[in-house]
Order: structure tokens, then sequence, then C-alpha cells
């Protein structure tokens, strides 16, 4: 089996450092790696798989003889990620610059594999909330064809990457020693103001658009559309940010076409691969971020009809936000790739 | 003007601390004041007003000559509410054992308040969620009936009194300090597991029900429905503590009769009683539980149209859950009663 020449966009960040966790892990097949980051970051040592790794700035040329380029995210992908493309690269993107182009799939392993296969050079990674979301809509769309969704999201820090948990960390360190508890980058460094995370939830994450929505919240509209190929699907979505450092949860109720039963859907969860059904209500038992942390599996449960609508259901889903949320559904993607030897 | 002697029940407690608290900013007039609390935290010296109380064990007889008895919560309110009415007491009470009794009014006085005069003796506090919900469907309901309601909570840990916001004070020093982290109170002490909530999520507030939905959950069904004096109310609950020390949030979708117009609901919230709109995303201006720490409003924002009914509004709402949460609704009820002299 051929195995590719990779290269990591981003090494240096948060879901770049899950990047290499993950190669590790899942002993990832590749010929070469080249790690890549902005020039600030340029000349950083790392280390994967026990060999020595100098971090190299990334430039257009960075690409020459990459097969598979993993792009961490962040505004540097609109620019390089053509760049990579034009020599051959294909590009697996976990910005947001081209989810919503028509010539780019946008895909969830799980959910829609097949998307691949259509790619043009580009391969876009889903928003961290839409992905892990995805993984508890698919088995009940297989039941029943999805037609609305209210959700309310419980994100962690690490959404906002490497400083968004420190600044979360340094905050409660403040707090115990009764220090003053300074705010830097959440909501979004990209927004003037900012607030403490630290015993604090606050309901925006990204901007905010013309609608009164955020960024975050469209995202889940749209991408959960293009990813189900149908924008028929109504998403009503809160986007909210909690002082947890890696998973995120969320609070969803789901209308379907017909009625599915609790049990049918519980039985889909459990052989869906990416999904654990944690629900056993007596006992205790439901997912909680602190327990899905830098775990690949998914968590699902409250599992529960709506009170009123046959066609309703409610689960709470959780999922490392770096993980299936960003790094793993990335390499998943690659790992496709690779089997069908298609790079 | 003719002043009440009143009784507070749970007076060592987190809401029992508020009630004082509020006694004194608020002036609330009183002839004299008896501090009642369990055997075990009989004997505590508590400064109201300047004057010192030694809190007595509650009994039976604690109530001879009392009018108004300010129930903390708790299980001792089934037994000895009955006691202060036969007595000649009125009872307002923060906890759950009368809430849905037929011949007790639920009453959060911004919405409800006529039918404190049905009283039979005792006059229920709703829920803490409830209350602060309510407050946001009030002046919805005034432009159009509410029909149908979606809710998922952040709940502050003071939920669980002073043990809760002890718990959460103590996990969040020893990870700091990177010591053990213990769980004893959380979700809930009649429960057997124990789960930390320190950069935790916990999707189970109170005890599980047979419907697989939590005792919360069903408190803000039932309740909501009874405040609104309409049964046909659809609540689809979802309830979550956070670890956030004091004030609740709620993300909230409404379904209305007709439409109501984003303006006219934050028109209707700008002159609503006990509710400070917080509302302009273009500059990041949203309610936060940081924010709304002793404070007696509730704020109200990110009020905004379902994406795709026109009946459908999104609210978040903040608010102290041991202030409008519980103590400061209670107190408002006996403000009602004084005003009318109708103790």
């Amino acid at each position: 089996m051929r195995k590719p020449n990779v290269a990591i966009l981003g090494a240096t960040g948060a879901v770049g450092a899950e990047f290499i966790t993950l190669i590790e892990e899942r002993e990832f097949p590749f010929n070469t790696l080249k790690l890549l980051a902005s020039a600030r970051s340029a000349g950083t040592t790392l280390v994967v798989n026990g060999k020595k790794y100098i971090v190299e700035e990334a430039k257009p040329e960075s690409f020459e003889d990459i097969d598979i380029a993993l792009f961490a995210g962040g505004s540097i992908s609109k620019s390089l990620a053509p760049e990579a493309v034009k020599r051959g690269a294909i590009v697996i993107d976990n910005s947001s610059a081209f989810r919503m182009d028509p010539e780019v799939p946008l895909v969830v392993p799980e959910v829609n594999p097949e998307d691949i296969d259509k790619h043009k050079g580009i391969i876009a990674n889903p928003n961290c909330s839409t992905i892990i979301m995805a993984l508890g809509l698919k088995p009940l769309h297989d039941l029943s064809p999805i037609k609305r969704i209210v959700v309310s999201t419980y994100q962690a820090v690490s959404g906002a990457g490497k400083e968004g948990l420190e600044e979360l960390e340094k905050q409660v360190s403040a707090s115990v020693n009764h220090e003053p508890v300074v705010a830097n980058i959440l909501p979004t460094t990209s927004c003037p103001k900012h607030y403490p995370i630290a015993f604090n939830v606050i309901p925006q994450i990204d901007i905010f658009l013309e609608n009164d929505y955020t960024k975050e919240e469209m995202k889940m509209v749209y991408e959960t559309q293009k990813i189900f190929h149908d924008d028929t699907i109504q998403v009503v979505p809160t986007t909210v940010r909690v002082p947890v450092y890696r998973s995120h949860s969320e609070s969803v109720l789901v209308e379907t076409e017909s009625s599915v039963s609790v049990e049918d859907f519980k039985a889909a969860c459990r052989t869906f691969k990416g999904l654990q059904v944690k629900d056993n209500p007596m006992e205790q038992i439901y997912p909680m971020p602190l327990y899905t942390s830098n775990q690949n599996d998914c968590e699902i449960g409250r599992i529960r009809k709506d009170l009123y609508n046959e066609k309703g259901m409610n689960f709470w889903i959780v999922g490392d936000q770096i993980r299936k949320g960003a790094a793993l559904n990335a390499l998943q993607i690659a790992e496709y790739l690779i089997e069908k030897q298609s790079f």
C-alpha cells in the first residue's frame, strides 16, 4: 500500500498538537511528514513517533511533493489551500473558508463518506459543534428523515484554541488566589469586548451576523443542511460557551418525518460507529464533558421523546471538540483516501 | 400601617441568608422577627438590621403569634407548614411540597399577583428555573398567548444550596492545587452517584422520573402551566448544571398563537417590572450569569425570531437563582400581603 507524503499546517496549535497525538495513537500511515506553521512558530521542534521535526514556515512552495495536507484551521487556509492544491496536494481543511463552497465536499466520515470522492482538491471539515451534532442525527435520520432541530450548545473553551484553554486556566487560578481576573480571548478575539469565562456562561461564539444569530449558529444551520444534502432541514441554534476545557455538549430536540421509538433510536445509536450510548437515567448514566475528553467517540444519552410530539426526539450529545470536532474527523477523511489509495 | 410578626425557617442556609440580606436592603417592614432552623443549626447568632438574633429550633409551637412565615425550602416544609397555618400564620413556601396543590397559589408577583388573594394559608414560591423563565414569558404572553416552549437551562450550583456553592469552590481549589477533586453533593444529594461540577456540565438536576425527564424538568412543565393558568402550554425542558456560582441562564424558544415582532417584544420587556433588556449583539451586549448575581432584576437578551417560524421567538434569560429564583420572589409575595394589610 502506497503511503502519502503528509503536511500539517498549524502544527503548533491545539488542533495541530492533536493531529500529532492521533497520528501516533492510530499509527497513521505516512511516507514523509512536514510540520508547518506561521513564521512566528517556525523553528519549534516537535516529536512525532519518537522522531524530531523542526516546524517550517508555511509558504506556497511548502506543498511541493505533498499528497495530503491537513490544515488545522484559521485564516491562513484561504490563501494556502489553493496553492497546495495547485501543487498536487489534497487539502483537508478545518477552517470555515471553503465549507459552503459548492465545489468542496463537507464531510463527517460516519455520515457522508461518499462525498469525499467528489473532491476537486479541497475537502472541508465541518465546524466542531456541527460534527458532534451530526453524529447523533445520522442514526435518527436513517430511521426517519430529519425535518427540524432545536439545539442549545454548551461549548468548551478549546474551541478558541490553546489561548482559550490557557485563558480559563489563568482565570481560575487568579480567582482562587484572589487576584484580578483578566479576559483577552473570549468570546472571540475578533470582537473588541472580552468577558471572563471562569464561573460564567457566554451566549456568543464567533461574531454576530445581521440576523442577530452568531456565525457559529448559522454554521450549524448551513453545514447540517449540506452534510445531509437537504436544505429544507430546519435548524434553530443557540450556541453558548461554558467553563469546560475540551468537550462540547449539546441539548438537541429533533423532529422527524414519522415517529421513531426511543428503543429503535437507542439500538441504532449502539451500532453506529463513533457513538457510545451512555443512557441509563436510573443509574445516573449520561454523557458529561469531563469524561469524554481525549476520547475519539462521542457519547449520546438522555434520549427521550418530546412530551407532546410523537415525532420529536430529545438527546444530549457530548464529544471532544479537538478530537472528533476537529483533528480526528480530518484524519478519518485522510484515512479514507489512503484506504482507497486515492491521493 | 400594621407590620407583621415574621418567622424565617431555614435561616442559616443560602436562601435564609438571602432573606436577611433582602430584608435589610428593602427595609422590609416587620414587627418581630424570629429565625428558625433545624436542631443542628439552632443556637447560631445572626445579625439583622444591626440586631443580634439567636436561631431557634423550628417546632410547631414556634409559629404561635407569627403572621408571615418565610420557608426557605427543604423537606421540613411539608410537616411544619400546616402547623404554622393552624396557628394563624401565612406560609410562603420555597419548597416543592405544595406547589401543585390545587388549594395553594403558585405565584410570581410580576406574572400572577392576583393569585395571592386566593390563598388558604400557604402560598408557594415556584422552582427557581420556572420563576426566571416566567419573567421572560409574561411580556410575550401578553402580546400573544404562549403555545409551546423548548428550553435548555444552564443552572448555577447555588441551586444545591450552600453545600453546592462550597463544593464548586473546593473542587476548583483542588484542581488548581493539583489535589484530588471530590464530589459529594451534585447532581443531587438524594442520588447515590456524585460527579464533579468544576470544568464539567451535568445534565441532571433533581432525581429522574419514570418518563426519563428529571423532576426539575417536570417542575418547569407543570409550574409554568399553573402560573399561566393554561395546562395546554407545552414545555419541553432539558435542565443542566454548569460551573457557575449563583445565576441561572436559560435558552428559550417560544411559539405563540400569532406572530409577535422582535421590536414589540423588546418594547414590552423594557417596561416589564423585574426585567432588564440587555440586547445589542453588535455591541456584544447580552445577559451573563457573572454579571447578574446579587441583583434583583433578571436580564433578557438574544431576542430573535425562529429562523423558519414567524410565531417562534428565541430569548436568553439570566437571573440570580437565590434572589429572584427564591428569596426575593417569596419576599415580594410577603410585601404584597403587607401592602394589602392582608395577614
